[in-house]
Protein backbone atom coordinates (compact mmCIF):
# COMPACT_ATOMS: atom_id res chain seq x y z
CA UNK A 1 0.00 0.00 0.00
CA UNK A 2 1.11 3.47 -0.74
CA UNK A 3 2.48 5.95 2.36
CA UNK A 4 0.06 8.51 2.52
CA UNK A 5 2.26 12.17 2.60
CA UNK A 6 -0.44 14.00 1.67
CA UNK A 7 -1.58 16.37 4.47
CA UNK A 8 -4.47 18.98 4.89
CA UNK A 9 -4.18 22.36 6.63
CA UNK A 10 -6.47 25.15 8.03
CA UNK A 11 -5.05 28.23 6.95
CA UNK A 12 -6.90 31.53 8.82
CA UNK A 13 -4.47 33.85 7.58
CA UNK A 14 -3.61 34.78 11.31
CA UNK A 15 -0.16 33.98 12.06
CA UNK A 16 -0.72 30.62 13.94
CA UNK A 17 -2.39 29.18 10.91
CA UNK A 18 0.26 30.81 8.56
CA UNK A 19 3.73 29.69 11.19
CA UNK A 20 2.35 26.40 11.10
CA UNK A 21 1.88 26.31 7.20
CA UNK A 22 5.31 27.32 7.02
CA UNK A 23 6.66 24.70 9.13
CA UNK A 24 4.69 21.62 7.28
CA UNK A 25 6.05 22.84 3.95
CA UNK A 26 9.39 22.39 5.62
CA UNK A 27 8.64 19.47 7.05
CA UNK A 28 6.61 17.52 3.87
CA UNK A 29 7.37 19.73 0.63
CA UNK A 30 4.91 22.31 -0.77
CA UNK A 31 3.09 19.70 -3.21
CA UNK A 32 1.71 17.58 -0.69
CA UNK A 33 0.00 20.15 0.71
CA UNK A 34 -3.60 21.21 0.85
CA UNK A 35 -4.23 23.86 2.23
CA UNK A 36 -7.88 24.94 3.16
CA UNK A 37 -9.30 28.30 4.21
CA UNK A 38 -13.20 28.84 5.39
CA UNK A 39 -15.01 31.86 4.61
CA UNK A 40 -17.90 31.77 7.38
CA UNK A 41 -18.77 35.86 7.32
CA UNK A 42 -16.35 36.34 9.83
CA UNK A 43 -15.59 40.15 10.05
CA UNK A 44 -11.60 40.37 9.68
CA UNK A 45 -11.40 39.00 6.11
CA UNK A 46 -8.53 40.41 5.37
CA UNK A 47 -7.24 36.82 7.03
CA UNK A 48 -8.02 35.61 3.67
CA UNK A 49 -6.45 37.79 1.49
CA UNK A 50 -3.60 36.72 3.79
CA UNK A 51 -3.91 32.84 3.60
CA UNK A 52 -4.09 33.35 -0.07
CA UNK A 53 -1.10 35.37 -0.36
CA UNK A 54 0.76 33.13 1.91
CA UNK A 55 0.23 29.98 -0.05
CA UNK A 56 0.62 31.67 -3.37
CA UNK A 57 4.41 32.25 -1.92
CA UNK A 58 4.89 28.82 -0.84
CA UNK A 59 3.33 27.26 -3.92
CA UNK A 60 0.51 25.01 -1.49
CA UNK A 61 -2.40 23.86 -3.21
CA UNK A 62 -5.30 26.12 -1.79
CA UNK A 63 -8.90 26.29 -1.62
CA UNK A 64 -11.06 29.02 -0.27
CA UNK A 65 -14.42 27.75 0.51
CA UNK A 66 -17.15 29.98 1.17
CA UNK A 67 -19.69 28.89 4.12
CA UNK A 68 -21.21 32.02 4.88
CA UNK A 69 -24.66 29.98 4.16
CA UNK A 70 -24.02 28.88 7.63
CA UNK A 71 -24.68 31.82 9.05
CA UNK A 72 -28.42 30.85 10.23
CA UNK A 73 -26.13 28.12 12.34
CA UNK A 74 -23.60 30.58 14.45
CA UNK A 75 -25.71 32.65 16.27
CA UNK A 76 -24.26 35.25 18.92
CA UNK A 77 -21.02 35.44 17.93
CA UNK A 78 -19.03 38.87 17.62
CA UNK A 79 -16.94 37.45 14.93
CA UNK A 80 -20.48 36.08 12.82
CA UNK A 81 -22.91 38.52 14.24
CA UNK A 82 -23.93 42.02 15.28
CA UNK A 83 -22.78 42.12 18.32
CA UNK A 84 -19.53 44.55 19.21
CA UNK A 85 -16.35 42.92 19.28
CA UNK A 86 -14.90 42.70 22.70
CA UNK A 87 -11.21 44.79 24.01
CA UNK A 88 -8.98 43.39 26.50
CA UNK A 89 -7.55 39.91 27.04
CA UNK A 90 -8.85 36.10 25.78
CA UNK A 91 -8.89 35.04 29.65
CA UNK A 92 -11.36 37.60 30.10
CA UNK A 93 -15.19 36.73 30.56
CA UNK A 94 -16.22 39.23 27.77
CA UNK A 95 -14.13 37.62 24.93
CA UNK A 96 -16.61 34.67 25.24
CA UNK A 97 -18.72 36.25 22.83
CA UNK A 98 -16.07 35.72 19.93
CA UNK A 99 -16.94 32.41 20.49
CA UNK A 100 -18.54 30.67 17.00
CA UNK A 101 -20.61 28.15 18.31
CA UNK A 102 -19.09 25.04 17.28
CA UNK A 103 -16.43 26.22 15.06
CA UNK A 104 -13.41 24.27 15.53
CA UNK A 105 -15.80 20.87 14.77
CA UNK A 106 -17.30 22.52 11.70
CA UNK A 107 -14.01 23.14 10.59
CA UNK A 108 -12.07 19.92 11.08
CA UNK A 109 -15.36 17.90 9.95
CA UNK A 110 -14.77 19.83 6.48
CA UNK A 111 -11.22 19.32 6.15
CA UNK A 112 -11.56 15.85 7.30
CA UNK A 113 -13.69 15.13 4.16
CA UNK A 114 -11.64 17.02 1.82
CA UNK A 115 -8.12 14.66 3.53
CA UNK A 116 -10.79 12.02 2.60
CA UNK A 117 -11.15 13.77 -1.00
CA UNK A 118 -7.14 14.62 -1.64
CA UNK A 119 -5.80 10.81 -0.35
CA UNK A 120 -4.81 12.73 3.07
CA UNK A 121 -4.13 10.95 6.02
CA UNK A 122 -3.40 14.55 8.58
CA UNK A 123 -5.28 17.56 8.86
CA UNK A 124 -3.19 20.11 10.67
CA UNK A 125 -4.78 23.31 12.83
CA UNK A 126 -2.91 25.81 14.96
CA UNK A 127 -4.52 25.41 18.16
CA UNK A 128 -2.10 27.06 21.16
CA UNK A 129 -2.40 26.82 25.03
CA UNK A 130 -3.26 30.86 24.27
CA UNK A 131 -6.95 29.55 22.88
CA UNK A 132 -7.50 27.09 25.79
CA UNK A 133 -9.22 29.29 28.35
CA UNK A 134 -11.70 30.57 26.51
CA UNK A 135 -11.93 28.21 23.09
CA UNK A 136 -13.17 24.59 24.42
CA UNK A 137 -12.54 23.57 21.00
CA UNK A 138 -8.85 24.20 21.02
CA UNK A 139 -8.25 22.37 23.89
CA UNK A 140 -6.14 18.92 23.81
CA UNK A 141 -9.09 17.29 25.20
CA UNK A 142 -11.39 18.32 22.39
CA UNK A 143 -8.60 17.43 19.54
CA UNK A 144 -8.09 13.72 21.56
CA UNK A 145 -12.20 13.45 21.41
CA UNK A 146 -12.33 14.42 17.44
CA UNK A 147 -9.16 12.36 16.57
CA UNK A 148 -11.06 9.38 18.17
CA UNK A 149 -14.02 10.12 16.13
CA UNK A 150 -12.07 10.71 13.30
CA UNK A 151 -10.78 7.20 13.33
CA UNK A 152 -13.74 5.64 12.29
CA UNK A 153 -15.98 8.31 10.73
CA UNK A 154 -14.77 7.31 7.50
CA UNK A 155 -13.21 3.90 6.05
CA UNK A 156 -9.98 5.26 6.32
CA UNK A 157 -8.42 7.23 9.78
CA UNK A 158 -7.38 10.90 9.26
CA UNK A 159 -5.38 12.00 12.04
CA UNK A 160 -6.25 15.60 13.58
CA UNK A 161 -2.64 17.31 14.47
CA UNK A 162 -1.92 20.22 16.57
CA UNK A 163 1.95 20.58 16.64
CA UNK A 164 1.13 23.85 18.50
CA UNK A 165 -0.59 22.55 21.56
CA UNK A 166 2.26 23.01 23.89
CA UNK A 167 3.63 26.18 22.08
CA UNK A 168 2.27 29.93 23.56
CA UNK A 169 1.89 32.78 20.93
CA UNK A 170 5.38 33.87 21.77
CA UNK A 171 6.70 30.58 21.30
CA UNK A 172 5.20 30.52 18.00
CA UNK A 173 6.51 34.27 16.54
CA UNK A 174 10.03 32.51 17.92
CA UNK A 175 9.59 29.55 15.39
CA UNK A 176 8.17 31.54 12.60
CA UNK A 177 11.16 33.89 12.98
CA UNK A 178 13.23 30.74 12.25
CA UNK A 179 11.07 29.70 9.54
CA UNK A 180 11.54 33.47 7.76
CA UNK A 181 7.16 33.34 7.58
CA UNK A 182 6.61 37.07 6.71
CA UNK A 183 4.27 38.59 8.97
CA UNK A 184 3.59 41.43 6.98
CA UNK A 185 1.29 39.70 5.69
CA UNK A 186 -0.53 37.88 8.09
CA UNK A 187 -4.07 39.34 10.05
CA UNK A 188 -5.20 38.98 13.44
CA UNK A 189 -7.51 42.04 14.34
CA UNK A 190 -10.85 40.92 14.83
CA UNK A 191 -12.12 44.06 13.38
CA UNK A 192 -12.41 44.77 9.39
CA UNK A 193 -10.69 48.08 8.81
CA UNK A 194 -7.47 48.98 6.57
CA UNK A 195 -5.25 49.01 9.95
CA UNK A 196 -5.19 46.58 12.85
CA UNK A 197 -6.83 47.92 15.76
CA UNK A 198 -4.47 47.23 18.38
CA UNK A 199 -7.11 47.21 21.20
CA UNK A 200 -8.82 44.22 21.04
CA UNK A 201 -8.18 40.68 22.01
CA UNK A 202 -6.68 39.10 18.92
CA UNK A 203 -4.50 42.50 18.74
CA UNK A 204 -3.37 42.35 22.31
CA UNK A 205 -2.42 39.16 21.96
CA UNK A 206 -0.76 39.26 19.20
CA UNK A 207 1.50 42.56 19.89
CA UNK A 208 2.44 40.52 23.32
CA UNK A 209 3.98 37.30 21.55
CA UNK A 210 6.04 39.88 19.34
CA UNK A 211 7.61 41.64 22.39
CA UNK A 212 8.29 38.38 24.26
CA UNK A 213 9.73 36.76 21.31
CA UNK A 214 12.13 40.27 21.22
CA UNK A 215 10.69 40.88 18.02
CA UNK A 216 9.04 44.25 16.27
CA UNK A 217 5.14 43.01 14.81
CA UNK A 218 5.92 44.21 11.18
CA UNK A 219 2.02 45.78 10.41
CA UNK A 220 0.86 48.47 10.95
CA UNK A 221 -1.81 49.89 13.57
CA UNK A 222 -4.01 52.14 14.18
CA UNK A 223 -2.80 53.45 17.89
CA UNK B 1 -31.63 26.65 36.10
CA UNK B 2 -33.84 26.06 33.20
CA UNK B 3 -33.66 22.43 31.76
CA UNK B 4 -33.53 22.30 28.28
CA UNK B 5 -36.07 21.32 26.00
CA UNK B 6 -35.25 22.22 22.81
CA UNK B 7 -33.97 19.46 20.19
CA UNK B 8 -32.65 19.72 17.13
CA UNK B 9 -33.09 17.20 14.32
CA UNK B 10 -31.05 17.10 11.06
CA UNK B 11 -34.18 15.71 8.58
CA UNK B 12 -33.46 14.65 5.11
CA UNK B 13 -36.95 14.10 3.84
CA UNK B 14 -36.30 9.97 3.68
CA UNK B 15 -38.46 7.86 5.66
CA UNK B 16 -35.87 7.11 8.24
CA UNK B 17 -35.58 10.88 9.41
CA UNK B 18 -39.22 11.96 8.90
CA UNK B 19 -40.59 8.46 11.24
CA UNK B 20 -38.29 10.21 13.74
CA UNK B 21 -39.43 13.24 13.29
CA UNK B 22 -42.93 12.58 13.98
CA UNK B 23 -41.41 10.87 16.81
CA UNK B 24 -39.67 13.77 18.85
CA UNK B 25 -42.81 15.80 17.77
CA UNK B 26 -44.85 12.92 19.67
CA UNK B 27 -42.60 12.88 22.57
CA UNK B 28 -41.53 16.71 23.03
CA UNK B 29 -44.33 18.49 21.25
CA UNK B 30 -43.48 20.70 17.64
CA UNK B 31 -42.98 24.13 19.49
CA UNK B 32 -39.42 22.00 20.69
CA UNK B 33 -38.19 20.83 17.83
CA UNK B 34 -35.85 22.77 15.41
CA UNK B 35 -35.66 20.91 12.11
CA UNK B 36 -32.47 21.50 9.72
CA UNK B 37 -31.75 20.08 6.55
CA UNK B 38 -28.48 20.50 4.84
CA UNK B 39 -28.59 20.31 0.62
CA UNK B 40 -24.92 19.26 -0.19
CA UNK B 41 -26.09 19.23 -3.76
CA UNK B 42 -27.29 15.48 -3.20
CA UNK B 43 -29.06 14.62 -6.59
CA UNK B 44 -32.13 13.24 -4.64
CA UNK B 45 -33.30 17.18 -4.20
CA UNK B 46 -37.03 15.91 -3.88
CA UNK B 47 -36.31 14.63 -0.41
CA UNK B 48 -35.85 18.67 0.62
CA UNK B 49 -39.32 19.32 -0.52
CA UNK B 50 -40.38 16.50 1.48
CA UNK B 51 -38.93 17.49 4.63
CA UNK B 52 -40.31 20.88 4.03
CA UNK B 53 -43.86 19.76 3.44
CA UNK B 54 -43.43 17.11 6.55
CA UNK B 55 -42.15 20.20 8.55
CA UNK B 56 -44.71 22.81 7.72
CA UNK B 57 -48.06 20.04 8.36
CA UNK B 58 -46.49 19.40 11.98
CA UNK B 59 -45.87 22.61 12.87
CA UNK B 60 -41.91 22.37 13.45
CA UNK B 61 -39.46 24.75 12.88
CA UNK B 62 -37.33 24.30 9.57
CA UNK B 63 -34.29 25.67 8.45
CA UNK B 64 -33.08 24.47 5.24
CA UNK B 65 -29.09 25.56 4.89
CA UNK B 66 -27.42 24.90 1.49
CA UNK B 67 -23.84 23.84 2.14
CA UNK B 68 -23.83 22.82 -2.11
CA UNK B 69 -20.38 25.84 -1.65
CA UNK B 70 -18.42 22.50 0.36
CA UNK B 71 -18.59 20.01 -2.57
CA UNK B 72 -14.90 20.56 -3.74
CA UNK B 73 -14.28 19.05 -0.49
CA UNK B 74 -16.54 15.90 -1.60
CA UNK B 75 -15.09 14.30 -4.37
CA UNK B 76 -15.53 10.47 -5.30
CA UNK B 77 -19.02 9.96 -4.05
CA UNK B 78 -22.18 9.12 -6.66
CA UNK B 79 -24.61 11.54 -4.70
CA UNK B 80 -22.66 14.57 -5.47
CA UNK B 81 -20.17 13.82 -7.69
CA UNK B 82 -19.99 13.01 -11.17
CA UNK B 83 -20.35 9.16 -10.72
CA UNK B 84 -23.08 6.63 -12.12
CA UNK B 85 -25.02 5.59 -8.65
CA UNK B 86 -24.92 1.95 -8.47
CA UNK B 87 -27.87 -0.59 -7.95
CA UNK B 88 -28.52 -3.42 -5.95
CA UNK B 89 -28.16 -3.74 -1.95
CA UNK B 90 -26.62 -1.46 0.89
CA UNK B 91 -24.06 -4.74 1.70
CA UNK B 92 -22.60 -4.63 -1.60
CA UNK B 93 -19.19 -3.54 -2.47
CA UNK B 94 -20.32 -1.31 -5.18
CA UNK B 95 -22.88 0.75 -2.70
CA UNK B 96 -19.40 2.18 -1.66
CA UNK B 97 -19.62 4.78 -4.41
CA UNK B 98 -22.50 6.21 -2.31
CA UNK B 99 -20.66 7.34 0.57
CA UNK B 100 -19.97 10.87 0.81
CA UNK B 101 -16.65 12.37 2.15
CA UNK B 102 -17.33 12.54 6.26
CA UNK B 103 -21.21 13.24 5.65
CA UNK B 104 -22.25 12.80 8.70
CA UNK B 105 -19.57 14.26 10.74
CA UNK B 106 -19.84 17.66 8.83
CA UNK B 107 -23.85 17.00 9.34
CA UNK B 108 -23.40 16.75 12.80
CA UNK B 109 -20.84 19.67 13.96
CA UNK B 110 -23.66 21.77 12.01
CA UNK B 111 -26.19 20.54 13.90
CA UNK B 112 -24.42 20.91 17.05
CA UNK B 113 -23.62 24.25 16.32
CA UNK B 114 -27.27 25.14 15.49
CA UNK B 115 -27.86 23.33 18.83
CA UNK B 116 -25.67 25.85 20.65
CA UNK B 117 -27.51 29.00 18.83
CA UNK B 118 -30.95 27.75 20.00
CA UNK B 119 -30.22 26.60 23.19
CA UNK B 120 -31.47 22.78 22.39
CA UNK B 121 -29.48 20.05 24.38
CA UNK B 122 -29.96 17.27 22.03
CA UNK B 123 -29.32 16.49 17.97
CA UNK B 124 -31.28 13.65 16.73
CA UNK B 125 -31.02 11.87 13.66
CA UNK B 126 -31.85 8.56 11.90
CA UNK B 127 -28.65 5.83 11.52
CA UNK B 128 -30.02 2.46 11.73
CA UNK B 129 -28.93 -1.15 11.36
CA UNK B 130 -29.05 -0.95 8.02
CA UNK B 131 -26.44 1.56 7.55
CA UNK B 132 -24.30 0.13 9.62
CA UNK B 133 -22.50 -2.17 6.82
CA UNK B 134 -21.55 0.27 4.52
CA UNK B 135 -22.00 3.83 6.36
CA UNK B 136 -19.25 4.30 8.85
CA UNK B 137 -20.16 7.63 10.07
CA UNK B 138 -24.21 5.48 10.75
CA UNK B 139 -22.36 3.16 13.54
CA UNK B 140 -22.56 3.19 16.80
CA UNK B 141 -18.91 3.48 17.54
CA UNK B 142 -18.68 6.95 15.39
CA UNK B 143 -21.86 8.42 17.47
CA UNK B 144 -20.40 7.40 20.35
CA UNK B 145 -17.32 9.27 19.92
CA UNK B 146 -19.03 12.05 18.35
CA UNK B 147 -20.92 12.01 21.47
CA UNK B 148 -17.58 12.35 23.35
CA UNK B 149 -16.27 15.56 21.12
CA UNK B 150 -19.45 16.98 21.47
CA UNK B 151 -19.22 17.15 25.43
CA UNK B 152 -16.33 19.28 25.34
CA UNK B 153 -17.05 21.11 21.86
CA UNK B 154 -19.04 24.42 23.37
CA UNK B 155 -19.80 25.51 27.06
CA UNK B 156 -22.30 23.48 27.15
CA UNK B 157 -22.68 19.83 26.37
CA UNK B 158 -24.62 18.51 23.61
CA UNK B 159 -25.83 14.91 23.07
CA UNK B 160 -26.07 13.30 19.88
CA UNK B 161 -29.42 10.83 20.06
CA UNK B 162 -29.61 7.85 17.52
CA UNK B 163 -32.99 6.34 18.86
CA UNK B 164 -32.63 4.01 15.61
CA UNK B 165 -29.68 2.17 16.08
CA UNK B 166 -31.37 -1.07 17.33
CA UNK B 167 -33.79 -0.93 14.32
CA UNK B 168 -33.97 -2.09 11.04
CA UNK B 169 -35.89 -0.12 7.79
CA UNK B 170 -38.87 -3.20 8.25
CA UNK B 171 -39.21 -1.60 12.30
CA UNK B 172 -38.99 1.79 11.12
CA UNK B 173 -41.89 1.36 8.85
CA UNK B 174 -43.96 -0.42 11.51
CA UNK B 175 -43.47 2.36 14.32
CA UNK B 176 -44.17 5.15 11.67
CA UNK B 177 -47.67 3.15 10.51
CA UNK B 178 -48.50 3.71 14.55
CA UNK B 179 -47.43 7.17 14.57
CA UNK B 180 -49.37 7.91 11.16
CA UNK B 181 -46.31 8.97 8.65
CA UNK B 182 -47.71 10.35 5.08
CA UNK B 183 -44.80 8.53 3.93
CA UNK B 184 -45.86 9.51 0.30
CA UNK B 185 -44.36 12.60 1.41
CA UNK B 186 -41.05 11.28 1.98
CA UNK B 187 -38.50 10.67 -0.68
CA UNK B 188 -35.45 8.27 -0.60
CA UNK B 189 -34.45 7.34 -4.22
CA UNK B 190 -31.17 8.06 -5.31
CA UNK B 191 -31.76 9.09 -9.00
CA UNK B 192 -33.88 12.52 -8.98
CA UNK B 193 -36.14 11.65 -11.43
CA UNK B 194 -40.13 12.17 -11.37
CA UNK B 195 -40.88 8.87 -10.58
CA UNK B 196 -38.60 7.00 -7.99
CA UNK B 197 -36.38 4.18 -10.07
CA UNK B 198 -37.42 1.34 -7.84
CA UNK B 199 -33.61 -0.07 -8.50
CA UNK B 200 -31.12 2.06 -6.81
CA UNK B 201 -29.77 0.53 -3.75
CA UNK B 202 -32.06 2.80 -1.55
CA UNK B 203 -35.47 2.06 -3.69
CA UNK B 204 -34.73 -2.12 -3.55
CA UNK B 205 -34.29 -0.94 0.67
CA UNK B 206 -36.98 0.97 0.95
CA UNK B 207 -39.41 -1.73 -0.65
CA UNK B 208 -38.05 -4.51 0.83
CA UNK B 209 -39.08 -2.38 4.55
CA UNK B 210 -42.27 -1.80 3.59
CA UNK B 211 -42.57 -5.49 2.49
CA UNK B 212 -41.37 -6.60 5.83
CA UNK B 213 -43.90 -4.28 7.58
CA UNK B 214 -46.84 -5.81 5.81
CA UNK B 215 -47.39 -2.72 3.80
CA UNK B 216 -47.58 -1.02 0.38
CA UNK B 217 -45.41 2.04 -0.22
CA UNK B 218 -48.44 4.40 -1.36
CA UNK B 219 -44.90 6.10 -3.58
CA UNK B 220 -45.22 5.68 -7.15
CA UNK B 221 -42.28 3.37 -8.96
CA UNK B 222 -40.82 3.59 -12.37
CA UNK B 223 -40.75 -0.22 -12.81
Amino acid sequence: MVKKLNKVIIVSGGMDSVTLLHKIVQDFGAGNIYALTLNYGQRHAKEIECATWQCAQLGVNHLVVDITSISPLLKGSALTDDVAVPEGHYEDENMKMTVVPNRNMIFLSLAIAYAVSVGANEVYYGAHTGDHAIYPDCRPIFVERMNAAAEVANYEAVKVVTPFDTFDKGDIVVLGTELGVPYEHTWTCYKGQEKACGKCGACTERLEAFGKAGRTDPIDYEV
